[in-house]
């Protein structure tokens, strides 16, 4: 007998922003597996167990998600935001791929997300609205040159640039670094954006000029977006910024 | 008195992948603008208007929401997946920035989405585990040179890459065009996938390796994902596949 294992995006934080499929997982879902402040995220339920882990043990998170569905239990392991950004899904694949050949018999369902990265989009206008992409500042897991290099890529390809893992404790230095790095390559006037806990009670939104990006905005729950050189300011009449890129071609940089 | 504009993301098709913010959006909307398959997708109600539009039609249609919350009306404009990747939310806010100096003042709420992009990750496992790039192949709005110049940029820098608006009528070679050059950069087995209207009844996912990668696999509904070196391919034991990107560094190219 072999059980169910969901992979759930729980999204941003707010409940409105969760998905219908991902409070389905969760309603089934005997066991409960996560970082302590996702599993905090979902409602306590008779006869769910919580299995709470801390950050950075992923990989064995996601090996004993698998055992207990291997065990015939409907597990589901919890993210934030979507759970193939930067969250548990991939872990969860490594595990299989590394562990017991049974578990390539499990019924693996991963649930998507709204990510950070499109709930931030939406609370500033359109600064998606072009070609973007995600990158994880951490070099926990690819060495820091690398980071820098791909960072410095995207932004001279003007791409639009959301930063995950932008800063931590053990990583304090890496974020001002990165911002230095790109004031070579992008006008001072660059927007950097620092969106802090989208959509959560303690949500807080800053835009400033690249000139002026510092690590400080920072925390561990925040991500941080880059424009490109065609990413534009409209002013609100209440004192508001939208921020939006447009569709069309871009000037080159 | 001014009314309100919704940007609704609508999700990729199934109604539980759409978030319950934008089910209440389009509960309060007295109209409905959009591209005529996704106001489709909304259930009719008394008294909600319908105005619908053809492609490539995205600035005129979003002047005329505009208008109509100007107006006083309650309006969501209704994009698939993610209103704000290659969707409506960029042209709205065009159309603000150069238009009547009154809409500054209107209340715009974007309502994000599950993107084309992550529902199709979810259903092959975690290909997005690592740094990922949206990019598309339309060359509607810039030189072709200078989309094939950011897609080969992105794929040597070691980004997943997922091309929208990857074919179409008026566009039928460039799919192949980029099929060609990016065999020039990474490796023939790359893991490519043709996913097409993820999470509705006639979804269909197709994962080649590059060096088989054809046009005639997509359509104008196909989202096409090009893994990394790195990106693997897990044989399930039913005969199915999973497709993960691992967070870890990548080999060099």
């Amino acid at each position: 007998m072999t059980g169910k294992l969901f992979v759930v995006g729980l999204g941003p934080g707010a409940e409105e922003l969760q998905t219908v499929q991902a409070a389905r997982a969760l309603e089934e879902a005997d066991d409960l597996v996560g970082y302590a402040p996702y599993v905090a995220r979902v409602s306590e339920r008779p006869h769910q167990t919580r299995h709470i882990s801390d950050n950075r043990e992923e990989l064995a998170r996601a090996r004993h998600a698998l055992q207990l569905a291997a065990h015939g239990r409907t597990v589901a392991v919890v993210s934030s935001g979507d759970a193939g950004v930067f969250a548990m899904a991939s872990a969860v694949f490594e595990a299989i791929e590394s562990g017991d050949a049974g578990w390539r018999a499990l019924d693996v369902e991963v649930v998507p997300g709204i990510s950070a990265l499109f709930a931030a989009a939406a609370r500033l206008g359109a600064p998606l609205g072009n070609d973007f992409c995600a990158l994880s500042l951490s070099d926990n897991l690819k060495p820091w040159e690398r980071v820098l290099d791909r960072l410095l890529t995207a932004a001279r390809a003007g791409f639009v640039i959301a930063l995950y893992n932008a800063i931590s404790r053990a990583r304090p230095w890496q974020l001002n670094a990165a911002f230095a790095a790109l004031r070579e390559v992008l006008p001072a006037e660059t927007p950097v954006v620092f969106a802090r806990a989208v959509s959560r009670a303690d949500e807080q939104i800053v835009i400033v000029d690249l000139a002026r990006a510092g690590s400080q905005a920072a925390d561990m729950r925040t991500l941080v977006l880059i424009g490109t050189i065609s990413t534009r300011r409209i002013e609100r009449s209440d004192g508001g910024t939208w921020l939006y890129t447009p569709r069309s071609v871009e000037k080159s940089p």
